[in-house]
């Protein structure tokens, strides 16, 4: 089937600005915020605005080169640095994109310095929009012999470059292959799913259904489903993954109904410094998020919440770890560094 | 630490007429549906104003009783029995109590055929009042060591007789024992968790956190719970029960984490004409539960949806069944045949 390419875009960078597409108010309105420095970016960030792993860390990148731009001094790149850095704890793109413009930055001088941070951040959104395409050709030989993928959270061009991580690998086997369907996870409690993959794939075509979280072990027993893709917060060295919570579920269910278990994400995701997933700080978010929806209330006021926004996957659930340098099946401690460039 | 006992009623007989506790105006509303036939009982049970396997079975044995009541012939016994035993297809209790009352109707000259169904339906909501203590203190005694306990959807006063299932053993647990909390999964589409458990847990005064559905796998894996303890739309004779959709969920993640998932519920939720869990016929429901939710649009306009309302856990993820006649631990063919009467 067709699927309209790369009409999708989360960033847009002018050579000065970045404009976010407001992630919080789709599907209902299509609001692009404008940009200016680190402030208004890190905000942006941690009130999802701008979210996706790869996506936080291009937004954060030019961030840090608009607030050079305004402020070209070593005490604003120290500065804009840590605040973009700490905006959110879980994903590892954020802090490398972030020390990497930093580190183009301190090599320049002083003149030059908000060039060369403009610069290198469009190099990191270059090779993310890069990332995806390579990645989506990897996953799509691999399940070349799936139909009906079953998918978690948004992973698509509003989570990524290019047309995404796990929602990209969907898309290119919806274009090489007839009767390719979708079930999208609403995912709970932002509903990334029911509002941004739904909007996603509606634009472009894409034959899915839209299920609850809670139904997709069920389905994927009784065979509704021929594999799970999902993306990645941060791959540990050891192969675990963190992803949006409810990804560890759909594992597990994937794993006893004999279904494979694909996490397809950038390289950058890869944190080797992180060895395992017991090591990854999972962020709790606020207890609003799960209480409201849509400015509903929809518990008892006062009602006590925890609230995880991701959790973490073993490796010895994943099938295959897909990126743009190549798939890591099963991915371990040697397969996953065999992923990284070398420093 | 003290629990407020039996505060909380979601049927009311008066002798005559059955009034409801409208459970989809929950928690903000407590309005009461005045019952008088079959035809308003089967649409409040279809529309979920009343819900949970035993209580379903009440209503309709009450439905039943008052058309008879109205209309006390043959031919409406036929009539309101197909109407109200079709409801709802897939908890049995609702088939069984129509089945009951029916048949007492049935016994009974034409001057006491609606009498002898009032007097039928109640005893089936006394049995079901009585059976909710017994099967709490067994799964209490089964869970002693445990104090934090993870549920899902509603099974307290709201879905069954007396102080419900699941939630009567942990409301058991939680007079017997200081420190216990309950961890309750929101239960998404229709939220049952964070509208009617976190409204029954308020109100009783029992410290509880809300979570979304998809947190529980990695809530588990952490230790965050001691045991995971559900309730039962239906048990299969091998000891599969379907329950509300995202149950197996946890119970796979259960089993990952090594925390016992106990199933509690009457033995009325038995169904030994059921071979196993395949042969259990799971509910779709509307897409609307899924694209609204307190009447605010979710995901895009005409996205479409599967919404199976229920899922089934296989028994060899179930450490025990728990009723009001003893423990089936684990369930299997004949631990569960035990736990039947003679018929």
């Amino acid at each position: 089937m067709a699927v309209a390419a790369d009409t999708i875009r989360a960033l847009r960078w002018d050579g000065r600005r970045l404009a976010l597409l407001d992630q919080t108010r789709l599907p209902g309105e299509e609001t692009w915020l404008q940009l200016t420095g680190a402030q208004d970016t890190a905000q942006a960030i941690r009130r999802l605005a701008v979210r996706g792993a790869p996506n936080i860390g291009i937004a954060a990148g030019y961030g840090l080169a608009m607030e050079l731009g305004a402020r070209p001094s070593l005490g604003a790149l120290e500065e804009a640095s840590e605040l973009l850095a700490g905006a959110r704890p879980t994903a590892v793109n954020l802090a490398a994109a972030v020390a990497r413009v930093r580190a183009a930055a301190l090599a320049a001088g002083p003149s030059t310095i908000a060039s060369a941070a403009r610069a290198e951040a469009q190099r990191l959104h270059a090779e993310e929009d890069a990332a995806s395409a390579a990645l989506a050709g990897h996953g799509a030989d691999l399940l070349r012999e799936a139909r009906t993928i079953l998918t978690h959270c948004n992973t698509g061009a509003l989570a990524t470059g290019g047309r995404g991580s796990a929602l990209a690998v969907c898309l290119e086997l919806a274009e090489r292959h007839e009767g390719v369907r979708i079930i999208a996870c609403e995912t709970r409690p932002l509903l990334q799913g029911a509002r941004l993959t739904a909007w996603e794939l509606g634009r472009l075509g894409v034959p899915f259904e839209l299920i609850v979280d809670g139904a997709a072990a069920g389905l994927l027993r009784r065979g509704a489903a021929d594999a799970v893709v999902v993306g990645c917060d941060r791959v540990a060295a050891n192969g675990d993954v963190a992803n949006k919570v409810g990804t560890y579920a759909h594992a597990l269910a994937a794993r006893a109904a004999g279904a494979p278990f694909v996490v397809a994400g950038p390289v950058s995701t890869i944190d080797l410094a992180t060895p395992d997933g017991d090591a990854i700080e999972i962020e709790e978010r606020a207890a609003a998020e799960i209480l409201e929806v849509g400015g509903v209330a929809i518990a008892p006021p006062g009602t006590a919440v925890r609230n995880p926004a991701f959790d973490v996957t073993p490796a010895e659930l994943i099938t295959a770890l897909v990126t743009e340098r190549g798939v890591a099946a099963p991915p371990d401690r040697a397969s996953v560094a065999a992923l990284v460039p070398a420093p």
